[in-house]
């Protein structure tokens, strides 16, 4: 029931005009590869299409000549493109704080090939995670940054991330700022979670300020980090109902609930490489 | 299986203190009456107690002597209450101006009895309803009121109000802010709807807002009016989910479904007296 | 921002194979089209691929001429495909008994343009709905059905959905059960809504089984109709939450809107051309 | 702004008449006792109250008297009833199988006291589980039970749970039949959860059941256990939306979430003493 060979994907978006898809498929076909699946979306605002195909390889191999050989359809139209073999595993690195439910979801939804990913380095400026991270057997690394000591703390985070050829950058509930430099060197590979229904609630204590408010719901989004905070690209979100009778504290463990579900979910898009970025928004293709 | 008397409401608000509850319900047991529904919150940090209790009558000629005899529990506690009689039925004033679906809503469900009020008037600033308010049997009213005018049209408004002894006012989409005088003296009685998750997308646009931010759910918010716009205490809130397959039409038409939801579902909780406000927020009974 | 063309929508389920795709696509580039959107689907099981083309016509008169020559790939490839423009508009016929709110909800939805179809006629078998159609301007019939005269009546509602030209039928509470001769003669065209979450509580008075059950949610369904009663393929659910506190009538009325928002969900996915039926499933897309 | 004290609780179910609600106040009142908390609901087929209330002790020695004075109302209204302090940490047993994501969501909220309760024993069919309950610090034990063993098998069960004064069974996607004995035994006391939307798609293999119906939503059911197998009362339910892109592997990890989520809520009412059970239904108290 479920297929069985390792596709290639491809994921581009380029200006909108006659032909790009014909021609694409077109390749594919001359190449005789069978599609598995293939999701196109327009921006009439931009004019600009996105698309993703996903086909069977019958030898992996292949991606290097791929690039060469469709680099004229590239060209033409203008694309701007990835391809990947679903077999190339990313690499992960997670960031966490002190709270502990995030990071696990994520061990244990690699671990049980919900995602399929490598958790290569939790990196953390509190020490309480470390026999978790001992228990699924990933490499912990205490970094104690603060204000003061922050860029040159991210140089020593930089090269850990450089050493283990991290493709993703996941922030589990990490409660630290980043400078822009460090951010744009991982741009559209660094997701977050916020404890809100952004755009409601930016910054420090969201669940406070749900509580204060007196929302009937509260909310979790994950985004994509840029330099400008909270404000990066939403990929998921979602809400649970609350009432008067809920404390803050109540809000403040209902919305763990959300966190995990956006936070997973995201990754899990990003990871099937099932995301485009355009105009601070996303594509998540189905 | 539904019970057929009418029942008595007493909605209550004080400083929480020992005994309040054994008092009440001593005094209504005191009278013979049977209770129906008792519910109780209790704010911890305005230390307040807010209480509904619903019980049956014998005799609703009972309402007179009950505030009477009532007086020394009210007082003794400092209380802040209503009695109602669930047969007196609220007179409600639709303010309303193009579209038509929350309007539609509010007239269908009180017609089936979901809701249970006398709708006595609509009042718009375009003549386009009028058709609707004729099939339902209800009295219509076109003032054109703009920035200009506002003063003086209020004042035609509020007689029309005073004449139709006017209970609550549903702002069904109406579009246009209303004087602080004019709020003020509909305090907690006034209930609107907007087309967004507040306190996400206050204002002008939300929708617009919202597609541009590039959100993946989509809210709606009943709240009651307050001189300050778009920040009143909430009373329901619903969410649907959109993706980037939605264009900004998509997201206006599944938005008018969930401001019809919120809309009534906050109006039959105030004509059952569910509801009361503290701190600009509710405590909405079930 | 919105686009003004009228498009071709091609819809289409095949055997799954290589090149299908590339050749549709080719021969929609080939006239010169620009496409808006493609979809398409492979179910593993039955190795079948569904898919969904809308392109842009410069000129509606295409259609006649696109059937002759769309036909040697659609015999190739051994297609089960329809092709519309979008500026057909359905001819819908409405069945409903003496509820009232499925009726008004198709009814505003189409005035209001969010469902683009004429609604032709409605046909009850009580009187009570009379005036509303007559407000909406829609012609009405009022045929007295029971289980003795069936199959006579049947035949009436028959002639009359031929003089109609009805491309779609939708039962809106109809709470008649139709001989299989009828249903099949409207195969995958007429679009029922059950008041449960499908399959619980098949049949009648599904609200009191739900409430004697103590489910903690309710739900709706809108299905394609065959004569297996409440078994067709299912199109659209939703769920409302639900507790101890509501009684069986609070469950009929929150239902309501469950019933509302499932089949208008439906019968506006049937009349975008975007569901395709296999193995007594749908396949909805986007 | 959170309380400190630790409450009473007193969960009642009697015959509804008038003065249940004024006796008992009166008794907590004339204690000195201030009310925290109080609940009730009457089931108007059965004519049963159900009430709930908490309140503050300045001293928790004093439960026993609490019985012997408690019993002149208890008898006078026919009580069944229960008194508790919060401070009595309940003890709780799970059993599970292969699969490890409810049993780690459990053991992890209890590390994080989002639930609080002692998780004394482990019990498995299967080893696999082992490692993460020595993580977490309790106690594992294999016990291989088959159809043919079963009987025997139980009775050591009952051994140990009756060594560790086990209060709460929990069982964690257990996948296990108990025998009616064994279920009769912790009537009440024994929560599982269902990876379906009950009462739809009973027994075995749900998401298959699923999957090959076409659903468009899936479910999860959180329940006490009875003899009569998944037909046990609902304590909780919730459902994620599902399309025809998702195959039977979707489905299920997709349920996995839900599974976490109903379960755990169900167990955190039964630990804060909020769950009543009757006419196979449960009151859940807020």
């Amino acid at each position: 029931m479920e297929r069985n060979k390792k596709p290639a994907i491809l994921l581009l978006a380029c200006p909108d005009t006659k032909g790009i898809i014909a021609n694409v498929t077109k390749f594919i076909f001359g190449n005789d590869w069978n599609i598995l699946h293939l999701e196109q979306h327009i921006d009439y605002e931009t004019k600009t299409l996105f698309m993703r195909v996903e086909w069977e390889l019958e030898d992996s191999g292949i991606k290097k000549d791929f690039e060469k050989e469709f680099s004229p359809i590239a060209n033409k139209y203008h694309m701007n493109y990835t391809v990947k073999l679903s077999e190339e595993i990313k690499n992960v690195a997670i960031f966490a704080s002190k709270e502990e439910h995030c990071l696990f979801e994520i061990l244990l939804k690699n671990k049980s090939q919900e995602l399929k990913c490598n958790i290569s380095i939790v990196i953390s400026n509190h020490e309480n995670l470390k026999e978790i991270c001992k228990f699924f057997g990933v490499d912990f690394y205490l970094i104690e940054k603060n204000k003061e000591n922050k860029v040159l703390k991210e140089r020593e985070e930089l090269e850990l991330l450089k050493k283990y050829k991290i493709d993703l950058i996941i922030l589990a509930k990490y409660m630290q700022i980043f400078t822009p430099e460090f951010v744009n060197k991982y741009e559209n590979r660094m997701i977050s979670v916020h404890h809100s229904f952004l755009p409601a609630f930016k910054g420090a204590k969201p669940y406070l300020q749900a509580y204060n408010r007196g929302v009937k719901l509260i909310g979790a989004t994950a985004h994509y980090v840029t330099a400008d905070l909270d404000n990066g690209p939403i990929i998921e979100q979602e809400v649970v109902r609350v009432s008067h009778r809920d404390s803050l504290n109540d809000l403040i463990n209902r919305g763990k609930d959300l966190e995990k579900l956006v936070l997973t979910r995201a990754v899990k898009k990003h990871l099937e490489n099932k995301i485009l970025v355009y105009s601070n928004k996303t594509v998540v293709f189905e």
